[in-house]
């Protein structure tokens, strides 16, 4: 390709982020050509700027600029309800549907036995720790429903169990908008095993 | 939404990209976030390199780092047929199939009397004038199949009348692929009238 070597590098770095393929890279250095060049800086900076602004924050392990993140220093969320979650990203899932109005632990992974990763390896003893120190009434256990997910929320409720009165699991079963016909087994056990009175 | 704002002020700037929704900024912006500081560093300044290095071909106005594009700075390419385009990113197109050798000619847009635009605004004089100056035997019209696309084309044909020998359109019929129950009456009209001998 005839292209000059400025274009063809920000098209390969453009191309190494997810889901961003070879004509999706070009379509955007494109329009970052064609764009401002007020807007390009700003870009470039936002860029630079959440790398170096971002951290952890030190009660819950979610993103923040600040020592606390947005959630945890606002006074209006119900500090006796923590979500725990696998990644710093899930918060911003459940923050988007608008249902939780308490706090969050990001345990940062999975119970992993094969990759070395034990209780030791993630945030655990911080969430034994918030328990202990704060007026915790409930966790809600939001680890992903997949193998590692399930193991950790297991063992979870097992070092919880005795710490905090209530200790629950986000609800499996089928998704709005699916069918029956489609549903895998494992999905559709659950939904059998976690029926609900109705009517 | 509780996200900190140098990572709420990135899926603002990403998502101003085109193609690119709120989704999606979001789940480029964690990419980032989870990257590499020294990857990150080198796609910030790709995004400003590009807009700082690269400028108009002297000779095609495509883009170029020199004064002249990788095309026309190329001595193997054919200078004697000129494929005129609308705008810099045609070429990658038209290069990426790999079906052409010659040199190109952007025009910088469309005839569009309703905003202003005429030949005069357009790169025709510069066209008229690598004509005049290069042994040009074949002036390939390839500005697209849309109305404004369809006038620039015939203006070009008219004005280029007699200065070169040959004057050619890229074909227009049905794409490979298409289904004649979906294809539109103009496509159709134009498949009908373009018909080539066959066997």
């Amino acid at each position: 390709m005839n292209t000059p070597p400025s274009l063809e590098r920000l098209v390969q770095e453009l191309s190494r982020l997810p889901g961003v393929g070879q004509k999706t890279a070009q379509r955007l250095a494109f329009s970052i050509l064609r764009d401002d060049p007020a807007k390009v800086r700003s870009l470039a900076e936002a860029i630079v700027a959440v790398k170096t602004k971002i951290r952890f924050c030190e009660e819950c392990f979610g993103y923040a600029e600040e020592p606390r993140c947005p959630v945890c220093g606002d006074g209006r969320r119900d500090a006796s309800v923590i979500c725990v979650v696998e990644q710093p990203n899930d918060i911003y899932v459940v923050e988007r549907s608008g249902v939780f109005r308490g706090r969050y632990h990001v345990l940062m992974g999975t119970i992993s036995p094969l990759d070395g990763i034990g209780p030791d390896q993630l945030k655990v003893r911080e969430l034994l720790a918030r328990v202990a120190r704060e007026p915790v009434q409930e966790v809600i256990l939001a680890t992903n429903p997949s193998i590692p997910g399930e193991a950790t929320a297991l063992h979870l409720s097992r070092v919880l169990a005795g710490k905090v009165p209530k200790i629950t699991r986000l609800a499996r079963g089928m998704p709005v908008g699916a069918n029956l016909e489609y549903t895998d087994d494992v999905t559709l056990n659950q939904a059998f095993s976690g029926r609900q009175n109705f009517g």
